[in-house]
């Protein structure tokens, strides 16, 4: 299944899409809100050809190790941030975005409060679903990844993470929240930045952690919805660097 | 080990016991908020002589199964609603939390917000911290269980039931709150009764659940704050019942 991610970047009430409407007005009732329906990638078949290395590992359920940011020559330079494959690219930390919209095909969504609904969450691990989050004068990668930590217990793992430097990533706080069906479960943290690796921020557990029964309880139809908001938690810093 | 639950039901600034207050203060900032220290239960060796039939399945992991409350002959009465012990006892609804404080040495403490504080996180699963919770009028039982569901990842388990009827259960909302580090988890559903199994609610995963590395980042020294918040969730219905 080829890697798609398509955005709906546009107003609950302006959109004539009845189904993703629905879905949408379920979960959150706030207008307003932007809704991103999220595809997963649970296969890297078809990924470019330079990015088949990490292809076998990851068909076999072993992630490919993060690049370290010390194995960069040039220490201006950071390697790829994508958490679904092992990229040779590096580049300056102001080119990612483009490099992961370009090559990657991870889209961006503007807004500072926005739905992430991931579709298709029956799909076995290890699937990822993947966007970027153009917030507050920055960019942030929101990354949802169902993987079999334990073997056969697949649990879903949702973190946001800077595209920044940890010392501006400390700037923030992101909220995940999810509610349905009279329940509701938030997770709120400092993002990490993008030059710590998503995979270590998994296998750590630091972010939402969903066990399969969690997640189906808060799915409706196979979709989880997720509301994102970031906020700064250091105005001073923020206006700073405004 | 005993079963042995203590209490503090003291407002945080009365205390002199200066570890727990420095513990809560950490974790809960606001005033005037209850602390309940709660020891846990990972042995059933020293359990009431008529509850030891549950103890081999416990011992094995296993726990013993729900009473049904079709199986109770006058549909006035209920069974022992303890998750602890597999107990004979029977009675009315009314009774209950008597039975519990007084056979099973569940201690009860007041108030709108509390902090429970389990202790000894790491000692090995099958492990119960209980308490009871009274609120609102009513007396709410609050179960956090170390478990392994798959045989060597231990998970903990929170959730809290009301001591009555599935009806007088939905007009409630319960919170359970984890704050540390600049990370915070919140879960809020409605409780469920007692005449519902506790076993069935944690085998759903229909509660707060955390992984032993989530729980890791929100404990203290092997101590577990969770906040806990009861509103009522059906205004006239809680009000009729007054």
């Amino acid at each position: 299944m080829l890697f798609f991610t398509q955005c709906f970047g546009a107003v609950l009430d302006l959109i004539h899409l009845r189904f993703q409407h629905y879905k949408a007005k379920r979960v959150f009732s706030a207008a307003g809100q932007l809704v991103c329906v999220v595809n997963p990638t649970h296969s890297l078949k078809y990924a470019p050809t330079r990015c088949a290395a990490a292809q076998t590992s990851v068909e076999q359920g072993v992630l490919p190790p993060c690049h370290h940011h010390e194995a960069v020559h040039d220490p201006q330079l950071v390697p790829c941030t994508c958490p679904l494959f092992s990229c040779p690219w590096e580049g300056h930390l102001e080119v990612v975005v483009s490099h992961l919209r370009q090559t990657h095909r991870i889209n961006i969504l503007q807004g500072a409060e926005i739905v992430f609904l991931a579709t298709e969450m029956h799909l076995p691990a290890p699937t990822d679903w993947i966007i970027m989050h153009s917030c507050l004068g920055h960019q942030f990668l929101l990354v949802l990844r169902k993987q079999e930590k334990y073997e056969g217990h697949p649990q879903f793992f949702a973190t946001m993470m800077l595209i920044g430097t940890p010392t501006q990533a400390d700037n923030f706080t992101y909220r995940l929240e999810l509610n349905r069906n009279q329940r509701r479960l938030k997770w709120e943290a400092t993002p990490r930045s993008v030059l710590e690796c998503v995979d270590s921020v998994i296998s750590d557990g630091d972010c939402l952690v969903l066990n399969t029964s969690l997640a189906q309880l808060f799915s409706d139809n196979g979709s989880l919805a997720i509301g994102i908001a970031i906020t700064t938690s250091k105005v001073h810093n923020a206006e700073a660097e405004m």
